[in-house]
C-alpha cells in the first residue's frame, strides 16, 4: 500500500500523534468533536522523513495529495488562494509528536500577493489590515524560509514609525504599509539576488519545506537534547485557513491555560491582546491582558470560551493550553495541547483531577516525572532575612534562583562551563537564548508574559523564571540595566524568586523545603501503590530526621568515615593510622570508641524502629592523611631553604615533614579505587572493624535499655570472594557476643556485605551464604565494570563519550542495563537462589533514578537507597515503576486471553 | 569397621601412598616383590591425623598394634628390643605421602641401653661398634625427641678426640666411647632434667611421638609451602630393623640414583661409604666414594645392586633414588623412590625412557612440571669472556648464578628480601637452612657430596649448587671463607656454574639459553599432543626471533607502547602528548610515524608468515611524561629559591617548571588504571590511532612488495561497549584502505579487541559483531573483577590474602577460576554463539602460567600468548592440558560403559 502523505483535519477518524504530530492530532481531534476549528489539512511526520531522505525537496505524491487538499480547502471556503477578490489565506506551521514550543518555524498570512492582498482589503474593507498582513507575511516568510535575518526588516519599519512620527504599528497607514512593503522586497531582492515568490503555490511548498527543515535547526537539537526527545521522530507540517484576531476591535487572540500553570490552581489562566495576532501574545512584545478581562469585554464570547475549556479539560483528561483567535466576534480555537506547567503545578494538578475523578491515583502518579520533584524540594527562601527587594516582575516560574547577572545566552553558557552561578537577564527571550536559559539558574526579562517564551521554557526545565519585570530598564549594547537608581553590570549578584516575582540585589538566604499537602497526598498514593521499599543515605542524626521526613523507611547506607572526616577525629584517626605499635594504635581506637558509639546512637535513635545499615570503614587510610603532593612540596621547598640559609629551626621543620611524608607515602596508591580499602583494611587491621563493631552493638544496648527498638544491620564493603566476608562476619559476631554478655541483652543483627566488584556478582550463591542481604553498590560496581574511574572518566572522556553517543547514557547516571544491570541480576538470581529470604538492597546513586529505580524494581530487589531529597522521587518512581508493571501484565494477560 | 593403625611391611598388597606415605608404600611393595628390604612396619598417616588429634598422644588401640608388630618382628628376627644377648635395634623414620628429604626427623639405632649395648658388642664381636652405635642413638634421640641442641654433643664428642688425638670418628676406641656416652647422658639429665630413657618400648613411643609431632615442624612447613605441599597429609613412621653399614671393611652405605640426576644421563650414580651410617652419607660429613668404586671393591654386590636397580627402574618406570646398606657381605635396600633431578635431567630422562619403551611419550610429557622448562631456559655462562675461576667443587645442581656471598641463612633471607642476589656459602647445609636457600640465587658448600642435603634441595628448587667444594675454607665466626690466597667476606660478587662446579670471582657474562636435543624432542612430542595454540608476547624484533626460536607460532600481543618509550621517541612522544594545536599534534605524529613504521616492519618480518597482533596505544599518556612529583619537588624548590635568591635564571626555570607542571597536572589522573587510556585515548585522540594503524599498513605493504608474507592483525584495547569497538574499527579500516589505494594493493587484516574489563565479557555477543578476534587481556580482567589494582594490592594486602588462605593463590599468577574464569567461559560462548568462528585467545600473564593454561585449554581458546622464555612452558602446559582431556575422557567413557 502507497503511502498517504496529506490528512484534511476532518477525515482522520482516530488521531495518531505520531503520524500527524501533537498540533495535527489535536486539531484533527477538536474538529472530530465539533469545536470551532478553521479547517485545515496536515502533512505526515512521514512525509517529514521522506522530504529529507529525497535531498529537501517534495515528491510528486506529496505535491499531488497538498493540491487536493488545498482544492478541499478552496471548495469549503469558497476562497481560493491567491485569488484577487477573495483570496484564501493559510498559516503553515510545525507540529511535531511531542511539543517543542517555538523550537520550529511558522508562516503566517501565506497566499498574499500584490493581487490578493487588494482582494484582501475589499473583503476585509481594511486595507490598512490588509497592507499589515502582507508586511507581515513578506518579515515572517523572508525570515524563516529565505533565512534573511529580521533586523532588516526591524530597522525598516523603525525609520518609518520614526519619519511618520507613528507610536505603534497600529498606528501605522496602509501607505506607509505599502511603502514598507516595497522596501521590504527590495532586501529580499537583495539578500537572495531574486524577487519575493508571488506565486502563493509556490509559497506554500517553500513555506512546508522549511518547516520540515526546521525540524534540525540548532536550537530545535538543544532543544531535543535537554528534553531528550529522539531525533528521529521528525515533525508534521499543518496547513490552516488563517483566522484574524487584527481585524479591529472585536477581534483579538490570546492563549489560555484551564488552570495555573505556575501554582496549579484551578482558574482560568491566560492573556490576550484585542486587535493583534497571536505571535504578537508569544512573543510578549505588547503586554497583554489577563483572560478575566475578557469576561467584560465580551461575555459572550468569554462564556463560550470557558465552556470550550471545561469541555476541553474532560477530553483531554489534562490540563489544556489553548490559543484562541476572535475574528470579528466569533471565537476560533487554533491549537490545544496538554500544559507545560511547574513542578508544584503538576503535582497540584495530578492530585486535584484525580481527586474531582477526571483521572485515577494511577494516572495521576503516572503523570509525574519523578525528577521534577526535585525541583519541589528545592531550597526556598528564608524571610526571616530581610531581602533588597529592587524590583517585581511576574511569577512565571517557582523557585529561587541566584547568580551573577549576564546579558548574553553565549555569555551565559561560557561563564557557566567555567563554574560560574549565572542569572540570564533578558529584554525577552527567543528561542535562539536556549542554550542560555539551559546554562543559567534563572531566568529574568523585562517584557513578556506569564506565557512569553521565557516563562514556558523556563516553566518546562523547572528553572526560576521572573518575566516582564517592566521596572528593569536594559541596555544590553552597553551591557549593563537599570532599576531606578540602581545601575546592574555584568558580575552584579542578583536573586530571584519566581514563585512571587520579586527581583532582589546579592545573594539571599535559603531554608530546607517542606512538602506541600497535595505533594504529601501524591507520596501517600506513591505509598500504597509500590513494592519496592525506600530507604536514605545518610551519615548523621540530621541526615536521618530529614531523610524520615520526606518517608525514607529505613537507612540504606551509613558510611562510617565522614564521622572519621570531623576535625575532632581526624588528628586521633591520623594517630591511629600512623601508629608504630600495636599498642599505639590500640590506644587510638580506644578514644574513637566513644565518638563513634555516639554517632552510631545518634542515628539509631533518629530512626528508632526503622532499619539502619551501617557501613564498615571503607575508603583507603590515606584518605585522612596529610596531602602527598603538598609534603613533597613542603620538603622540597626547606631543603633548598636550608641548602640557602641554614637553621635548627629550619632542619627540625625538615626532619618532621620527611618523617610525616614517608609513612604517607608507604600509604600511597597508584589507584586508590582499586587498592587497600573496604574489608581489605578489615583482614589486614582487624581492631579497626573490632572498634567499630563494638561502636555499632554498644549503641544498640544503650538504646535498647533506654526503651527504644535500635535495628542496626552491619555491612562490610568490598567484599570480592567469600572468604573475605566469612571471616568479617566472624569477627563481627564475636564481637556481638562479647557486648551482649557485658550488657545481658540480646538482640539479633543482620549481617551483609555490599556487591559492588564483578566478583562478588559472579561468585554471589557463595557469598550468599555468609550474607543476610545484599547491597548492591552500584558506583563502584560501574566503575569496575567498565574500568572506569569515575574521578577521571568524567573530566576526561566520559563526557565525550555521552556527547558523541558512544554511550546512550552517563552510567553513573543512569544504570547501564546491560553490563551493570546484567551482573546486579546475576547476583541477584544466583543469591536468592542460595538463600530465598536474602534482602536485596541498592545504595548507589542509582537508587535515586527514576530510569534505574524502574531496572531495580524489575529485577526484584527489596529496596533503594538514596540521598534524603530523593527519597519521594524514589517513592513516585518506585510506583511508576510498579504501575507499568501492572499495565504490562494486564497487556499479557490480555494478549494471552486473546489467544487462547 | 575401627582403623587399623599398623601395618606390616609383609602383609600390604596394594601399597597406599596417602596411607602408608611414600616410603612405607614403597617399602612395603619392595618386600612384596621380593627384595632385600630389612623386615619392619608402617604407623599409618591417619595415625599421625589421630595422634595430634588426642593431643601428641599415641592411643591405647595404637600401642596395642605397635605392641605386636613389633613382637612379629622379634619373632622373625629371633631378636627381642633390649635383649641383653642378642638385641633387636629399630630404625624409626618419617615417611610422608610426597617426599619432603631431610625436613623430619628419623632416629636410628633405636632399642639401644646398658643392657642391650652389650649384647651387641657380643653378637658382632665389635664393642667399638656397639658403644659407637649407642652413643649416636643417644645424640639423635636426644636432639631429635628431646630437642637437645646438637652442638652439646658435637662439643663432647670434639674435646674427646682432641684429647685422644683421634684424628677421626673411626679411630675412636670403645674405652672412649663409653666416656663419650656417660657424658652425653649428663648432658641429657642436665638439659631435661631427667635420665634419658633408657626402657626399649618408651623409646619406640617417644621416638614415633616425636616423628609424628616433626610434620609441623618450622623447616618443613617451608619446605611444604615451596613445593606447595597440602598441610592435611600428614606423615606416616616406619618402623624397620636395623641393618648396619658400619659393621667393618666388609659394611658399607650409600645413596644411588639409577640415573644422573644432574644431567639425566644413563649411568649408575651415587656414592657410598665402607664402615658407616647411612646419615654419614646424607649429612656430607665425610666426602663419599663414587658408586663405580665399588664394582672393584665388592664385584658380586656391585653386580646384584646394578640387577636390583634396573629392575626397580623397570618397576617404577621411572629414576629411582636408593638407598643401600651392605652389612656384613650382604646387601640391603632402604629404600627406593622416584628420583628428584634437576631440570635437566627431567628432560632428557623422560625422553630417555619413552625412547626405551618404558613409558609412552603421553606420561613422558605429563611427568615434566612445566615449570621446571623455565630454569633450562635460563641463560648460561658466556665461555668467551674470561673467567676468574677460583676453585671447582661438584656440579650438583645446574645452572649459573651470581650474588653476594653469605654465610648465614637468616642473613640471606634478610637481604634478599631487601633486593639483593646473594649466594649462600655453607660448609653444609642443614634442614634449618632451607629458608636461606630459597632466597639465594645459588648454593656452594665447602663439604658434602652430589646426594648432600644442599645438592639434593637445590636440584628440586631448580637452584644452582656447587658442592663439596673443599679448596674452600669457611669461618663462619668471622664471617670470611679462603680460596688460597684470596679472602672473600660477606658482600662480595661470587659466581657459580652448578653444571661445571665451577666457582668464580665477581660477576659473569651470561648469554641467552638453547634448547637441548632432549628438550627439542620433547617440545615435538608437545605439539603433536596438544590443541592450544601458543604465540608469545614480544614488542621487538629480538623478542620475536627469541620467541619463534622456542617455537611461538605467532605474537599474541605486540605492545605499541613500549616503542614510545624508547629515548629517542620520548621527546618527540611527548611533544605530541603536550601539543596545544591539532597542528602541532600532527607534526609530531607525522615525525613518529616512520619510527613506527620501521618498528612494525622488523616485527612482521621476523614473525615472516606468522600471525602478529598489534596492540594500538594502551597506556595513559601521562606514563610518557615527567614525573609529577618530581615536578612539585622542583617548583617548590624553585620558589623557595626565588624568595630568598632572587635571579633571572630561577624566575625563567620556575616559570618553565610551572608550565610544564599544569601540563603534567591537566593530564594526571587519580586512577589511572581505570582512566584515560585504551581505546578512550583512541576515541578522544583519535589521530594517534590513525598514524598507528598507517605505520601497520605501510609496512605491510613494503613487506608484501619485498616478497614476505606480513600477517598483521589489530587489536583494540580496553573496549567495554561494542560501540567503541565499532568506531575503532571503522578508523583502523580506513586507513587500511588508504594505504591499499595509494600502494595499489590488498590484503586482509583481521581486526579484533582485548577482552580486559567485565562488561566487555558481558556483552560479549555484541562486541562480536564487531571483532574478528578476542584476546583476553587475563591482567586487568583480573584487576577489574576483583577491584584489585595490581600495583598495590601485592605490596599492601594480596601476600597477606595468600599467605592467610583468603586467597588460594595470588590470582595474577593463577587464573581465578570462579570469578575471572566465569567471565571468559562467558564471553567465549557468546563470542562464539554471535560468531562461530570468532578466534579466541589469552595475552595475560596467565598464558605462561600451567594450572591456567589447563583452564584456557577447557574454555575451548585457540592460543594463549606468553612472554618468550615461557613458550616451551606453554607448549608443555598445553601439551598436558590435551593429556588430562583425554584420560578424563577415557574415565569418562569407562565409567559410562560401567553404567550401561
Amino acid at each position: 500500500m502507497t503511502k498517504k502523505w496529506v490528512y484534511r483535519f476532518d477525515e482522520v477518524s482516530t488521531p495518531d500523534k505520531m503520524l500527524l504530530g501533537g498540533k495535527g492530532a489535536n486539531l484533527a481531534d477538536m474538529t472530530k468533536h465539533g469545536l470551532p476549528v478553521p479547517p485545515g489539512f496536515t502533512i505526515t511526520t512521514e512525509a517529514c522523513h521522506a522530504y529529507v531522505a529525497a535531498g529537501n525537496t517534495l515528491t510528486a505524491e506529496m505535491e499531488r495529495e497538498i493540491d487536493e487538499a488545498i482544492s478541499a480547502l478552496e471548495a469549503r471556503s469558497g476562497k481560493r488562494l491567491g485569488d484577487a477578490t477573495d483570496p484564501l489565506l493559510v498559516s503553515v506551521r510545525s507540529g511535531a509528536p511531542i511539543s517543542m514550543p517555538g523550537m520550529m518555524d511558522t508562516v503566517l498570512n501565506l497566499g498574499l500577493n500584490h493581487e490578493s492582498v487588494k482582494g484582501l482589503a475589499r473583503t476585509t474593507d481594511n486595507p490598512r489590515f490588509a497592507y499589515d498582513s502582507f508586511r507581515r507575511f513578506i518579515q515572517m516568510f523572508s525570515n524563516v524560509v529565505l533565512n534573511i535575518p529580521i533586523h532588516y526588516f526591524e530597522r525598516i519599519l523603525d525609520d518609518a514609525k520614526n519619519k511618520h512620527q507613528f507610536s505603534g504599528d497600529q498606528a501605522v497607514t496602509a501607505e506607509v504599509w505599502m511603502d514598507v512593503i516595497q522596501s521590504y522586497l527590495d532586501v529580499v531582492r537583495h539578500q537572495t539576488g531574486r524577487p519575493f515568490p508571488m506565486e502563493p503555490r509556490d509559497q506554500l511548498e517553500m513555506a512546508i519545506g522549511a518547516v520540515f527543515s526546521s525540524w534540525n535547526n540548532p536550537r530545535a537539537a538543544v532543544y531535543r537534547k535537554v528534553h531528550q526527545i529522539s531525533e528521529s521522530l521528525g515533525t508534521a507540517v499543518n496547513v490552516q485557513t488563517m483566522v484574524f484576531g487584527n481585524m479591529g476591535n472585536d477581534s483579538g487572540t490570546g492563549v489560555a491555560f484551564t488552570r495555573n500553570p505556575s501554582t496549579g490552581e484551578s482558574e482560568l489562566f491566560g492573556e490576550y491582546l484585542i486587535n493583534a495576532q497571536g505571535e504578537d501574545v508569544v512573543a510578549g512584545i505588547r503586554t497583554p491582558s489577563a483572560i478575566a478581562t475578557l469576561q467584560t469585554e465580551m461575555p459572550a464570547i468569554y462564556d463560550q470560551f470557558v465552556s470550550l475549556c471545561r469541555q476541553l479539560e474532560l477530553h483531554y483528561r489534562d490540563v489544556q493550553d489553548i490559543e484562541f483567535t476572535i475574528e470579528r466576534g466569533r471565537l476560533y480555537l487554533l491549537q490545544t495541547r496538554n500544559a507545560k506547567r511547574s513542578a508544584q503545578a503538576a503535582v497540584k494538578i495530578a492530585v486535584d483531577l484525580a481527586r474531582e475523578g477526571v483521572i485515577d491515583k494511577e494516572t495521576a502518579l503516572s503523570r509525574l516525572k519523578p525528577e521534577e520533584l526535585d525541583q519541589l524540594l528545592h531550597p526556598s527562601i528564608d524571610e526571616r532575612v530581610e531581602l533588597e527587594v529592587i524590583a517585581t516582575g511576574l511569577p512565571a516560574s517557582p523557585g529561587a534562583a541566584m547568580g551573577q547577572l549576564v546579558f548574553d545566552a553565549d555569555r551565559a553558557e561560557e561563564l557557566a562551563h567555567s563554574g560560574t552561578r549565572v542569572l540570564l537577564v533578558r529584554s525577552e527571550t527567543t528561542p535562539e537564548d536556549i542554550h542560555g536559559i539551559v546554562a543559567a539558574e534563572g531566568v529574568l526579562t523585562s517584557r513578556g508574559g506569564m506565557t512569553s517564551h521565557a516563562a514556558v521554557v523556563a516553566r518546562g526545565m523547572g528553572k526560576p523564571c521572573v518575566c516582564g519585570c517592566d521596572e528593569l530598564r536594559i541596555d544590553e549594547e552597553k551591557g549593563l540595566c537599570t532599576v531606578g537608581d540602581t545601575v546592574l553590570r555584568e558580575g552584579d549578584m542578583v536573586s530571584i524568586d519566581g514563585g512571587t516575582g520579586r527581583v532582589m540585589l546579592g545573594e539571599i538566604h535559603l531554608v530546607p523545603p517542606t512538602m506541600s499537602d497535595a505533594f504529601e497526598t501524591l507520596m501517600i498514593w506513591a505509598d500504597e501503590v509500590r513494592s519496592l521499599g525506600v530507604r536514605a543515605n545518610a551519615d548523621t542524626p540530621e541526615d536521618a530526621e530529614k531523610a524520615r521526613s520526606f518517608g525514607a523507611e529505613g537507612i540504606g547506607l551509613c558510611r562510617t568515615e565522614h564521622m572519621f572526616m570531623a576535625s575532632d577525629r581526624l588528628p586521633v584517626v591520623q594517630e591511629m593510622i600512623l601508629a608504630s605499635t600495636h599498642e599505639e594504635r590500640r590506644d587510638a581506637l580506644e578514644r574513637l570508641l566513644p565518638m563513634q558509639r555516639d554517632d552510631f546512637y545518634g542515628i539509631l535513635q533518629a530512626m528508632d524502629g526503622c532499619p539502619v545499615t551501617i557501613r564498615l570503614l571503607d575508603p583507603p587510610l590515606h584518605e585522612f592523611l596529610p596531602n602527598l603532593e603538598e609534603l613533597v612540596a613542603k620538603q622540597a621547598a626547606l631543603r633548598t631553604e636550608l641548602s640557602l640559609r641554614e637553621t635548627e629551626e629550619v632542619r627540625d621543620a625538615l626532619r618532621e615533614t620527611s618523617g610525616l611524608l614517608s609513612k604517607v607515602r608507604a600509604l600511597h596508591e597508584m589507584n586508590p579505587m582499586l587498592g587497600h580499602r573496604g574489608c581489605r583494611l578489615g583482614l589486614t587491621m582487624p581492631e579497626v572493624y573490632e572498634m567499630q563493631a563494638r561502636a555499632v552493638f554498644e549503641a544498640t544496648a544503650q538504646l535498647i535499655e533506654e526503651g527504644y527498638q535500635p535495628k542496626p544491620e552491619v555491612m562490610i564493603p568490598l567484599v570480592g570472594h567469600v572468604e573475605e566476608l566469612r571471616r568479617m562476619r566472624e569477627l563481627v559476631e564475636r564481637v556481638c557476643k562479647e557486648v551482649q554478655a557485658v550488657r545481658t541483652l540480646t538482640f539479633q543483627v543482620p549481617i551483609g556485605t555490599m556487591i559492588e566488584v564483578p566478583r562478588a556478582a559472579l561468585t554471589a550463591d557463595e557469598i550468599a551464604h555468609s550474607a543476610d542481604f545484599f547491597s548492591f553498590g552500584t558506583n563502584d560496581l560501574t566503575q569496575t565494570t567498565f574500568g572506569y574511574s569515575r574521578d577521571d572518566a568524567e573530566g576526561k572522556f566520559l563526557h565525550t563519550y555521552v556527547e558523541s553517543k558512544v554511550l546512550q547514557a552517563n552510567p553513573f547516571a543512569t544504570i547501564d542495563v546491560d553490563g551493570v544491570g546484567q551482573l546486579v541480576r546475576i547476583a541477584s538470581a544466583r543469591g536468592r537462589a542460595e538463600k530465598p529470604k536474602l534482602k536485596l538492597g541498592v545504595c548507589g546513586e542509582h537508587g535515586g533514578d527514576k530510569a534505574s529505580i524502574s531496572f531495580f524494581h524489575q529485577s526484584g530487589l527489596d529496596y533503594v537507597s538514596c540521598s534524603p531529597y530523593r527519597v519521594p522521587l524514589a517513592r513516585l518512581s518506585a510506583a511508576q515503576a510498579a504501575i507499568e508493571d501492572e499495565t504490562d501484565e494486564k497487556g499479557g494477560k490480555g494478549a494471552a486471553a486473546q489467544v487462547s
